[in-house]
């Protein structure tokens, strides 16, 4: 489509939207466009043909209907903290914003549980479920911005994972609107459902199957107090090793995050949380539960510790201690923002035991790429999240950045993990969905696609990659070395 | 299809399995085939057109090919433990059973998983696990027969769901072949994986989407120790309440479960487990975890137990005394048995909170059909399992209590609730499902399973109506009362 062409189906698309919408919320100028042009993966960007934020559910039947009818395609968006550029708009498709819709409908403290609105903040649900004891569990990083519909559409985990699961265990139904407009409500309000399950099956598929509307999630008891201790190891095999042994003694941790050196360095630099900062390696393992509980499960877990090597194991004091042990974990990611122009971070997942081969492959590729890499993880569940440190003003960093991580995520399915643990695949990824997945399978997920939307006009060209997309990453990848954004370019 | 027909049919499959199964497997006779005519819903039964066993996953490959190209469906079957009739076999079909796929491959305590067949028994694959002190959680009562296959076809769950989750709560990989014969894997290592949920998707299926020829399942630590309290209650609205109380009380017990006193009578008069038999309602629930934890959580238990109104409460003073509290929950429905030639065991879920209500309308519909109902349940998670008591040879009452359990199942849809919590629908359940989903999530289902069985092929005519069933049934259950059978005549 050329600009005229661009220019005239946004105009029509306009129209139709406004009969539904008021008008105030369909953004037609560059300038009111353009805060929707990325997500939290900011290196792609894309100007949307037109922004609406619809109020409400049938306002989004009302849209999606006049997009099915003129073959336009939908990129959905929650709070747009995603890091795998899942929310990227298109040039040629309507970016539509849930933002309006963030209204808690019913805390139900009989039962158990929340209905909310997809705009809703994750955050938000557990302040208002507090006052009945209970809470949210899955608690991304982003917790304080991100919205619980991006949270559905990506499966979202958090520190607390390990021990509550992640999104998809903590639903239990959700109304979608599907590709041609029509409602469906999916899931039941008990622990099994009878027919297939598609209430896991939507969610984690990143927009590409409906648009969510409404959603019922499980609400927890706030745990009565926790407790942390901190362990300091003098290489990062032995923080392996503790993390396999506490497992394997039956403790399921509340949260248990590895920090490398340089990780510890910059986190210590930015917020001063008392890390000791010749360690090779850090974990913090927390507990919670009654008291009697936490204080036996912590002097099993101080004890694991130990055993496996650490050289100095704290457990924090009071709350306030317990609070500062983890602000370093917390400010990780912007501490590392401090000792470097940009990063890149990444998220795969392996199994535990092979902790220790994978970081040390990691310190090789970096030493190769001439790139420093900073690890802090969700060691509990074997999900890394390796920070790439380049300054996109040198030529060729970014590029080397995106080969780096690259690497590392083949690694990761090499040893028999995935290309992701709670980001998404999005755009970012999409080529190593060729080296996660057999021809057969990505056959499967495109058949899937094409039973909720057979116009492929949700979030198209995101998440499943055509085989022959798969193909020619595959050529590219024997060459090796000079491709450069393949998916991008293609996109 | 004639006899003559079928002869030929049966013939040729046989001379075509016999090209990759040893012949001693294929059974084509009537006295051979009898012993599949059933699974565990014994009120239904046919002869199957030809019993194939094959001894490995290629050979399962090979059969499915075989019947692909001759467009014969194949119901796959595990134990045949199944209580929905999932495994019925068709009269024009292959049974295809998995018993001989019963290796336990690897034990991998590292990564506290097992890699297994899907002939292996649910009970087998913790005893494996035992020397190194881990355990596969899910337990249905029929664990020591059960095949995990079969487990993971229904999504079994158990006592211990409440705390450990379904079967889908405790699988990592599937390798499946698809109708045409192709192998697929699904699932991932990690805690979460990239592409649209297969592994959910396929758990629950019940052998509709695939036949499953390898399993990977989590394991767990085994619980240090375990503390059970037995409490009595005068009215079953107040075992209820004492249910939602333990659980906003921030407790998950690894078991919570209710018996009325038809089933107290019943299960002490078979057992001797020392229940209160004049109480109208007891509840067990347990809790496992490290000594002080159990000892504060038992005591905060009680507490609520007392609260709530319980008459009387105990604890268990040893593990012997643990294990007769449980003999008589664990044995009540043979219990229930031995007080009636026969009986029909209902599974639904609701939410906890309408637990009173549902219990009280099951007595009166229980005055109305004139049989009497037991009810012994999952009550923590709002799984109910009305036994319904009839004598076959009375004309009618089979009849009366197939109306009754249907009854049963809609008061379930209507709290918010769900036809099954861990039974499968099968064929037992199918109308149901016409009452709990709507036309278009029905068409859903159709969509997703012609994804995967373009030709109908597996299990045909189970667990998901058709749109003209619905119809039919929907119009019978309007005029009421003269349906006899409906899904079997049509079948």
């Amino acid at each position: 489509m050329n600009a005229t062409q661009l220019d005239t189906l946004r105009a029509l698309l306009a129209r139709q939207f406004a009969k539904h919408v008021d008008s105030n919320y369909i953004l037609t100028s560059e300038e009111e466009r353009c805060p929707y042009e990325c997500d939290g993966l900011s290196a792609y960007r894309y100007l949307p043909l037109i922004v609406v934020l619809p109020a409400d559910s049938a306002q989004v039947q009302a849209i999606l209907e006049i997009c099915h009818e003129q073959s336009v395609p939908v990129v959905a968006r929650g709070a747009g903290t995603g890091l795998s550029g899942g929310a990227l708009p298109l040039a040629h498709g309507v970016l539509l914003s849930l933002a309006r819709l963030n209204q808690i409908i019913e805390i139900d403290p009989d039962n158990s549980r929340a209905r909310v609105q997809p705009g809703v903040r994750n955050l938000a649900i557990s302040e208002a479920a507090k006052p009945y004891g209970l809470h949210y569990a899955p608690d991304p990083s982003s917790q304080i911005a991100c919205s619980i519909g991006g949270n559905v559409a990506e499966n979202a985990g958090g520190v607390h994972c390990l021990k509550y699961g992640l999104t998809v265990n903590n639903l239990l139904t959700l109304q979608v609107i599907l590709a041609d407009g029509e409602l469906v409500t999916i899931g039941g309000g008990g622990l099994d459902s009878p027919g297939y399950d598609l209430l896991a099956l939507m969610t984690g598929s990143e927009g590409m199957l409906g648009i969510i509307v409404e959603i019922t999630v499980k609400l927890l008891p706030i745990p009565e107090r926790a407790q942390v201790a901190m362990a300091a190891f003098n290489n990062v095999e032995q923080a392996g090793q503790a993390v396999a042994d506490i497992i394997a003694a039956g403790i399921l941790p509340s949260g248990l995050e590895m920090m490398d050196n340089l990780a510890i360095r910059a986190a210590e630099d930015f917020v001063q949380a008392n890390y000791p900062v010749d360690a090779a390696a850090i974990l913090l393992c927390e507990v919670d539960g009654g008291e009697a509980e936490i204080t036996e499960e912590i002097a099993k877990v101080k004890q694991c510790l130990l055993d496996s090597g650490s050289t100095e194991v704290q457990t924090a004091r009071d709350d306030a201690e317990r609070a500062r042990f983890w602000a370093g974990r917390k400010a990780a990611f912007p501490a590392v923002g401090r000792i470097s122009p940009d990063y890149y971070c990444m998220d795969g997942t392996i199994p535990r035991r092979h902790l220790p081969r994978v970081l040390r492959e990691i310190t090789e590729m970096s030493a190769q790429f001439g790139l420093r890499a900073a690890n802090v993880f969700h060691a509990g569940d074997g999900n890394l999240h390796p920070l790439i440190l380049y300054n996109g003003n040198n030529p060729g960093e970014l590029e080397r950045a995106e080969q780096f991580g690259g690497k590392i995520l083949e690694l990761c399915v090499e040893v028999g993990g995935t290309i992701t643990g709670e980001h998404g695949v999005g755009l970012e990824k999409i080529n190593q969905m060729c080296v996660q997945f057999p021809p057969e399978e990505l056959t499967l997920f495109h058949q899937v696609k094409a039973c909720f939307d057979p116009d492929g006009l949700l979030n198209p060209n995101k998440a499943i990659p055509t085989l022959n997309r798969c193909a020619e990453f595959g050529a590219m990848h024997i060459h090796a070395g000079d491709e450069r954004f393949p998916h991008l370019e293609r996109f």
